[in-house]
């Protein structure tokens, strides 16, 4: 990393072992390891270079993608890498391509809704990648509500085909990133029509492209959706739309794991259980969460170095002034965020058992637990999203000027993430889902015990009837304290929602007058799940010295963080007193000057690359200035001391010669 | 507008005169016409098209830029346009440029700043553009904190000039807009050193540029300091970096209106009061809160009208799937945001009223509301453009997955917007000096009567000690209730803090270490003000039918929707019952149902044109769908069906080719 270190005198200051941490942040001592060994084999690969993204056209950037993914690719197969080193290489290379919706989406739909025979044939060759495939849901008039798409895949017996058929405008599948200019097949969503009868929306595999030249097959129109967010961000990914003019494929490539179309054009269900689906879901939605970690990471990275390079105000005599770190305002802002990066971290760890365990009990039609696991994985979807987005903006401000400079990372990766809040779910329709999950327990309690992270609304009685008791700011870093106070805001607020509706005639349309109050309770529900499984890790064996200390306190920083910021919530309820509240509050800030010393350490256990983050701010060795100033001198603008432009357009200006000049 | 108008059906619900809300928005007829008039020249001309910007390429960005801003001083010197029709002009070219900077900084810069004598030969030459100015006070390693900048003015007394120099390189001139490229002169902050003496940072008159070929003059490296935050956005502005090797100027370039250097190297004071420097910083920041309600109105108008064109979910056999903008969660998030923008229209009106009030005591020699006048605009600055940014972002995701597209324009709002947040005073930084003006308020109480905006904490006594006294919930229609309650939250508050502060030996560490609470103190007050402002503005007569009525409604949504967000506040304070809580929300959910019918005529009297607006989901006549389909094919990826790359990227991996491929 060079001999520079202008951070050196804040990792002096770290109270424990930095290694330590950097396994249990990795979740083991072998993913430690192989994602160093890739972070770094990408690192070193000059193809891999991605710093000037943002300064690149549309087409140049979309090269240069193509060629890192073939790059990818040809090193995961001469270097031979698993199918868990393939995956972290992808990872550090960071940048959206069609890849990632061709291992992400459609070999999974493949591998979940294709019958065996069906993925014995078509597996080897997406494996190979001799065939290239997207995931075809969403149209242009239809996003949340899968059951709204009208595209149409009809039944002709005559020549045992499928007839799919984009109807209309708004039918237009749009989005599916691969699809614009990569994807040879496609898995497309489509209402199956056999019989003269309407089935609803089932999944098709469909050749778009031609497999020799590229070119799009007959009746197929496909293009690139245009520009998103961003200089960079997910620009590199050709999201694409699809019409479909009566496009024939064989009755064999409905993907039939699930139901199936008879030669003669008869629909039957197999009995598979429906319910498998949700197991994908799941799965899909853990991954999401993992990804707000390392997102959230990243940003909390960049802004906890630079606000320790970066100095303002307070010279005394002439000597340097404060580190932008040593102001509580910059804590107050920074330091939960840092507590949430881990708090994610340990909850998205936690999601990966609960996957397993929904997969288990699938496999043995066991559906018990399932509503309470889908609620619980649409809920952390939303909250961890919504947190991870506004937080990469905020740390962004907190570099102040120059975190509006792409030099600083913290644009690209912003504009990067923010569809996260949108795709697999908008967030605010998953709270719903979650709030409909808990008006429903609470309704059952009487019949059904709730499981899982809705176990503590069985304790409904207790829980409605006893009060906060601390006396002394002392008492919030207890964990039981802190787990009382958001199960009984979380119960507390429902139980309102619950009663309020109980009084309306028509439930469903009080449900949608009630609903902004509904996800209040839901994000407090949600909430609770990521305390409690922070406290939950806690309870473990955290090897390395101080490393458990370093965790209590970031769960007590992010656990008092938030009650600080909806003590609205606990206030109203009537759990807390306003004495208590101020309590936290005062504990919450002797925290910050614990985090303090330690702040970088704990950004460092990330064990992030310089490649890797691509912030001029977040450098490792915190050499920020001369890094940023040479930077500069790479714009396109640059390339000549005096503009082009200049003669037809600030001469005449100047000159004041405008009348005579044709602009 | 053509012939569509998806949107008819809503506008026949509306309840009120659009046409008189138009003037009332703009601020009198006379403005209103100039705007129109302005507005629809510049849509209707061809130079000024502007939705290809995110598919450009820095380069040719900022050779268009170069363009319009030359074609629109064509067109303001050919059409001899006042100086109110040129402004106009200029903010619905609606593109960041250097012309920005010269009109809005070097020209005012100028005029407070320079001497009679100065302003006599500079000003006609900057009039006319025959030199071009920019505003040189920030450094690479220098921003909140002026007074730390490291540039050195220093007297040479043997040849009457200064010499300009950047010693270090932090101290790199770094930001200012129209440096980059354009600019021939600069107005640099340096501190001014004499007679072996630093007398603090002063204002040069500083050229760059040969007015012959634009190179820079010896010893001065220019550039632009690289891409920033958006695809287009503020990369369209030349932001630069400027380092001046022992660059000398003559004495008389230094800017003399507040103190001079005598020709033998004296350092002189003139008689100019220091306070009316206050007086330019009043009037840039009112000009930075009306474009806080323009921004903000333009995404809330796109919200607004996609909100209502868009159907997801609820079809009743086989029909229409419900309009978005009925859900009550979509209500709760953007209705308060349409309400701030009339709120913060309001206030900046107020605004420029306290500026010409400001100015007319300043030169009356009359300082009296000059420190309450500053915290003011510090903390309305801060705060409008807090929700602001917030407030785009949020209006993006509102719109669902097509909002991160750029032809949404809400990508592009967002992205020019948020510097907002950072310049002319950092807004946490701002809300620290509401909080000190708020602390040494009340310590003054006794000796020093609150005046304007602080007058309230003059009313302690009663503040303290009377609570709320609602009783149902139509009583939160009343502005006195909302009113009182506003004025309890932030006095109460702001009294806890001064309380805490009183009891720690240090008030200064005491003042760091409580900052946070203070920042909660100050938002309290601002969010005060703008509230006021629009009680106030409702007590004026509002001529045209119902539109009275619609503004009353917005200004209990904008209270109430703060009131619910903040009630952590309230309750803390103990001015709250929590069942007075509950009725402000529930009268919340009742005016939103009475908002809805409104909502697109809301946004119709903004007058915005398609051009300015930039959005297909924002387009008048709601014809989205077909226009987000043709927008697509203009990308640069689809030149070609087959992309380019696919020979050396994507068919190798196809074919399995990519051992013998080189990449």
């Amino acid at each position: 990393m060079g001999s520079v270190d202008e951070l050196a005198h804040e990792r002096r200051k770290t109270q424990f072992d930095v290694g330590a941490l950097k396994i249990v942040w990795a979740g083991s001592q072998h993913v430690f390891e192989v994602s160093d060994r890739m972070s770094k084999l990408v690192a070193a690969d000059p193809v891999f270079f991605k710093d000037d993204r943002p300064r690149l056209g549309r087409q140049e950037l979309f090269q240069k993608t193509l060629r890192k993914t073939a790059h990818a690719w040809k090193l995961i197969t001469d270097l031979r890498l698993s199918e868990e080193e393939a995956s972290k290489l992808r990872h550090f290379v960071d940048e959206p391509a069609y890849t990632d919706l061709h291992w992400g989406m459609f070999i999974p739909a493949l591998k979940g809704q294709a019958s065996d025979e069906q993925q014995e044939e078509w597996l080897p060759l997406a494996y190979k990648m001799k065939i290239i495939g997207c995931y075809a849901q969403t149209e242009l008039g239809h996003g949340s509500n899968v059951q709204g798409l009208e595209t149409t895949a009809t039944f002709d017996p005559t020549s045992d085909e499928f007839v799919l058929n984009s109807p209309t405008l708004t039918s237009t599948k749009w989005w599916p990133g691969g699809l614009g200019k990569v994807s040879t097949h496609a898995i497309v969503y489509a209402r199956l029509i056999t019989d003269g009868r309407d089935y609803g929306v089932h999944a098709f595999l469909v050749q778009i492209r031609s497999l020799e030249n590229h070119q799009p097959l007959a009746g197929v129109t496909v293009a690139d959706i245009g520009v998103k967010f961003g200089n960079g961000g997910y620009n590199t990914m050709d999201n694409g739309l699809l019409r479909l003019d009566h496009v024939r494929i064989p009755r064999k490539q409905m993907l039939m794991r699930l139901s199936t179309v008879t030669r003669e054009g008869k629909y039957l269900q197999s009995d598979v259980p429906r319910q498998l689906g949700y197991g994908a879901m799941v799965y899909v939605r853990q991954s999401i969460v993992a990804d707000a970690s390392n997102y959230l990471s990243r940003a909390v990275c960049i802004a906890v170095r630079y606000s320790a390079v970066r100095r303002q105000f307070g010279s005394q005599a002439g000597g340097p002034e404060i580190q932008v770190i040593d102001y509580k305002t910059q804590q107050n802002r920074l330091f939960p965020l840092l507590a949430s990066a881990y708090a994610f971290r340990f909850v998205g760890e936690w999601l990966k058992w609960l996957y397993m365990d929904v997969t288990r009990r699938l496999e043995a039609k066991d559906f018990s637990t399932l509503a309470e696991a889908h609620a619980c994985t649409a809920g952390l979807k939303s909250l961890t999203t919504s947190v991870t987005a506004d937080g990469i903006e905020e740390c962004r401000k907190l570099c102040g000027g120059h975190g509006y400079l792409c030099s600083s990372g913290l644009p690209e990766l912003f504009a990067a993430y923010v569809p996260a809040c949108t795709y697999e779910g908008d967030n605010t329709v998953l709270l719903l889902q979650v709030a409909r999950f808990l008006m429903k327990t609470l309704q059952q309690l009487g019949s059904k015990k709730p499981v899982g992270t809705a176990a503590y609304l069985g304790r409904l009685e207790y829980i409605m009837e006893n009060n906060c008791n601390v006396s002394q700011a002392k008492d919030w870093l207890k964990p039981s304290v802190i787990l009382e106070a958001f199960e009984a805001r979380s119960a507390r607020l429902a139980v309102n929602c619950a009663a309020q509706l109980r009084e309306v005639s028509n439930p469903e349309s009080g449900f949608g007058e009630l609903s902004s109050e509904l996800v209040e309770a839901a994000v407090a529900h949600c909430q609770l799940i990521v305390v409690s499984k922070f406290i939950e890790k806690l309870k473990q064996d955290i090897p390395g010295k101080g490393v458990k200390n370093q965790l209590e306190m970031l769960c007590n920083v992010y656990s008092l963080s938030l009650l600080h910021k909806h003590r609205g919530d606990f206030l109203s309820v009537g759990y807390l007193t306003n004495e208590q509240s101020k309590l936290a509050s005062d504990q919450l800030r002797a925290l910050y000057s614990q985090v303090r010393p330690n702040a970088v350490a704990l950004v460092d256990a990330f064990n992030y690359t310089d490649h890797f983050l691509g912030s001029i701010l977040g450098r490792y060795d915190g050499n920020v200035y001369p890094h940023l100033y040479e930077e500069a001198f790479k714009d396109p603008l640059n390339e000549s001391v005096v503009p082009k432009g200049y003669e037809e357009y600030i001469r005449p200006v100047l000159k004041h010669e405008l009348r005579a000049s044709k602009l």
